[in-house]
């Protein structure tokens, strides 16, 4: 059992759009994600989501309007709701998901990567 | 679905050792909470824990060590682990359990409180 050092975390890749896992409870893991530029649209049919910007500023697509999220603010994606992460700057966000979370849902793509700790 | 503010939560209570719900996903809460002092050991049988220090220091007394933490640092403290947090000045935490969680695990205490959300 170690303390995790998020900032400590981060100096350890550049990688975007690749989240790495810091932690596990329960069924769940914690991971750290560089994000630049627009992800694609994707819903996770069963999997609730959670994204806390860490630094800088993470824009939320949805279908109903944009959310803004800065550093220190969270927002729970519910399943089932399509979403398209976006930054116009590079954010650095953690994520709470299922450990089955896939990082493009439900959908296969070039995007879709593997999960990895860092 | 709303984004949330950390700071903001933090402003709305004042108590100690009373964790406050900021958001659910899958089985688990999003908590906030102020500590300061000693709690009291305990352990979850049955659910890991995680511990967020977003302002100031904590330690978690460990029966082979402490462990502290400080801001932008988290611990996942595994099931079945006897602890005890500690904080010599107020530390604001966040932090992530089971829905089923009780703040004071196996033990009933007057320290126990109930989920609440804020």
């Amino acid at each position: 059992m170690n303390k995790i050092n998020i900032a400590q975390k981060f100096s350890l890749f550049q990688e975007q759009w690749q989240p790495k896992i810091v932690g596990e409870l329960n069924d769940s893991y914690v991971k750290l994600a560089r994000l630049k530029g627009e992800f694609i649209w994707h819903k996770h049919d069963k999997e609730d989501e959670m994204f806390l910007v860490i630094k800088g500023m993470l824009t939320i697509k949805l279908r109903d309007g944009d959310l803004t999220l800065n550093e220190g603010e969270f927002v729970i994606i519910p399943r089932g709701v399509e979403h398209c992460p976006f930054a116009a700057d590079e954010v650095q966000v953690m994520l709470l998901e299922q450990k089955s979370t896939v990082n493009t849902g439900d959908i296969q793509s070039e995007r879709t990567v593997d999960n990895q700790w860092i």
